[in-house]
């Protein structure tokens, strides 16, 4: 053979062992290549790879302004422009509600395990399997979620869904309530400062069978009296939205049923001392995976009677929680639950701890305006000793004039939801530290101003 | 240049040519190969290919009992088995409720266009841009659907989202009782035979404001007085659940509101004669697309005061609408409004249609029982005069003896709803027609059996 006949022979052989690794990984490809779910997919990804410059994020069902079908950036507030990279210099800051964004990034880093794919023929009945409104799979998942974090004793209780813990409230009222025959109307009470909800929810149908009453101080010895017989259901929420209290139930008495609202008790926001083990006990997704609009809430229920009525309630209210929204609270929950089971609350928690201590930092310069000091606590969850860092600061305004303390805020471009709201003085604001970080930011910079004005005014006075 | 030499070039040249294309093919794979979709968009094609013999599906959230952690198939009413290949000889067939399943293999033929990847991070925050609880996007494809279809006139009208039609009922009761002082509550009426949870849920919560007051032709005469101050909200259903009837407005003068429930105003069930230009419509996707698991519904509204009056109602009792539900509905929304625009209703008209002319083909050889002939009508969508196909049956049992008319057909393995729960006498039954095929095959099996059975006994006493 020549050399040059054994030349070629070489390269063809070569050649041949590329074709061979190449039609080998064409025919993988194509066995793993999606069919009917590569449109959304490709669909979706297109969405998350639009660039809002880290302040703002592109959704599928964004508005459509552009040529190429795409939808538009969404800025965070104080941002703006196509690609949300242009900041706002005289924008207010709206930390007046607790949107739960601060979690936000968790899901973009797990965007591989936490995304769902809603086929279009999804559980398109009225009811799963067994009848029921309610997702066994998921039941069993928030179950194991609350093993996990050891905040609530689920043994031997009931779980239903709700839209967020806010329709679970009314059903929970709804359920204690009904007793005949009412002579006179149940009295719903929680301690001020109380969130705004309880009141304005209770009072929007004007039901005879129960009256918001308000305050809780006000009935505490009523309950006690042996002679009463007026039927008392008492908002207790744990921590306290606004004030981070682990408040405890104020009422005693045969006549006096709780709610435990426990949207923020976890470790993002409280040491979990141990695990509550309440008659009736309401959990929402907002606050423990931040997917406030996925409307996803779930009550803890001991009492038969009381879970079948709540039932009923949730039933002739809306006829049950979206099947897709159950599917999600799922696979969020399941994400939440991989690994070591601590991840989400690592982040969330370490996000709250570095917050607080920049907030308590600034403000402890301050004689102007104060931060309730809350006691730190063993936390059987994380094994720590930790102080609390609530999804709100709930702020005082010390000085005698500042009777109106939102309007002293709002004088410094910072929106807070004023204390009147909360049944109490306008003296105090709730202002969220749970927003997204451009929010946050924005938050510390404009307190920071605020704190170090105020300063100087009174260092000048010092030195006259 | 030797002929052995020639043989190797040309052989070389080829695999060179092989290997460039091939080459080419994996990088073009690799260039549209999905990256964080990709687990959820496999996990769902797995799910969708497990085979349940055409007699049920097996769903991403299903209960999973096989090791290798796929969910177990979920069968129709009357099969069973690992693969729903079993058919239960004596099992009753359930059409009690109207469970719109007759539109799942319309969106298995679409899978491709109806799926919706939902990321993680999608719409985490408690609102829209704008503030509001309400996707723009959706509010406009519904404006586009109603403007396809011509069942409603909504050109300066307001949009807003509920739990299905269910949420938005008493929304519209909330916000049409609210006037001061309401010295006697509203009364709420509907025309028997009427829809349950019109009573049901106005008496739920036993409000001051508004009081379920029965069948709307016992106040006929008091609304048409001049004395009368008594507010009066009529629910007009058209066609209405159960008979099928295009219902009109009863109560007239300035104390009567009406709230018309269009669940049924769709092609599918009923000629559509012109547009309905009311103040308050409702509709409901469940009946539209099939989607009843999905709770939404839209309502349609003309004065400002009362959109705001239900908007305050879904804001206290739910926040809205959950954001999964909002971007699936406009997926499947864009789906029935692509191409001609016609795909689905000639699809669902064509399904109703058939079971009709089966079903009154049974039944016009039956004594026993009757359904109420209702009129043909030119439908301008269609542009062909149609005969309506309801999505219930309106059975009346015509022997003296069968006052309890559902007992005649349950003794027939035939579960329906008895006339008293919409207000009217047993002697009628309500049957769901759009079930799935299974559902509706064994009805047509069972009636035709019942029917058989009734003629021979006719027969044979005749021939004594």
């Amino acid at each position: 053979m020549s050399s040059v006949d054994l030349k070629w022979k070489v390269l063809f052989s070569v050649s041949v062992i590329v074709n061979f690794t190449c039609i080998v990984l064409v025919i993988i490809q194509s066995r793993t290549r999606l069919s009917w779910t590569r449109e959304a997919a490709i669909e979706a990804e297109n969405v998350a790879s639009i660039s809002c410059s880290g302040h703002g994020r592109a959704y599928l069902d964004g508005l459509v302004l552009r040529e190429d079908g795409t939808p538009i950036c969404e800025c965070n507030a104080c941002f703006t422009g196509p690609d949300c990279s242009l900041f706002k210099p005289n924008c207010a800051v709206d930390v007046d509600s607790g949107n739960p964004m601060f979690l936000e990034p968790f899901w973009k880093q797990n965007a591989g395990s936490s995304g769902v794919m809603v086929a279009g023929w999804h559980r398109m009945g009225y009811e799963f399997e067994d009848g029921s409104l309610i997702s066994k799979q998921l039941k069993s998942v928030i179950h194991k979620l609350h093993d996990t974090v050891g905040n609530a004793n689920t043994s031997n209780k009931y779980i239903l869904f709700g839209a967020g813990s806010t329709q679970l409230l009314n059903a929970a009222v709804y359920a204690l309530s009904h007793h005949t025959p009412y002579s006179s109307p149940t009295k719903v009470v929680a301690s001020a400062p109380y969130y705004p909800v309880y009141k304005s929810q209770t009072e929007l149908l004007d039901s005879k069978k129960y009256k918001f009453s308000g305050d809780t101080s006000s009935w505490k010895n009523k309950t006690r009296s042996t002679s009463t017989t007026t039927n008392f259901i008492e908002f207790v929420t744990c921590p306290n939205n606004p004030d981070g209290h682990l408040n405890k139930a104020v009422l005693q008495g045969k006549f006096a049923r709780h709610v435990y609202d426990l949207a923020y008790y976890w470790p993002h926001y409280t040491a979990i001392p141990s695990p509550m083990d309440e008659d009736l006990m309401l959990f929402t997704l907002s606050k423990l995976t931040g997917h406030a609009g996925s409307r996803f809430g779930w009550a803890i229920v001991k009492d038969k009677d009381v879970y079948d009525r709540m039932v009923e309630y949730i039933d002739l209210n809306t006829y049950g929680v979206p099947r897709e929204t159950q599917l999600r609270a799922l696979k969020l929950l399941n994400v939440v639950l991989q690994g070591d089971r601590r991840e989400m609350f690592r982040f969330a928690h370490t996000i709250m701890k570095t917050r607080w201590e920049k907030l308590a930092e600034i403000l402890s310069t301050s004689k102007r305006f104060s931060i309730e000091q809350l006691p730190s606590q063993h936390c059987a969850f994380s094994k720590q000793v930790r102080p609390p860092s609530p999804a709100f600061a709930w702020l005082k305004c010390e000085a005698e004039e500042d009777e109106e303390c939102h309007n002293v805020l709002r004088k410094s471009d910072i929106i807070g939801r004023k204390g009147a709201a909360f049944g109490v003085e306008n003296r105090y604001v709730r202002l969220s530290v749970v927003n997204s970080r451009d929010d946050f930011d924005l938050l510390l910079q404009r307190l920071q101003d605020l704190v170090s004005k105020h300063r100087s005014i009174v260092d000048g006075v010092m030195s006259l």
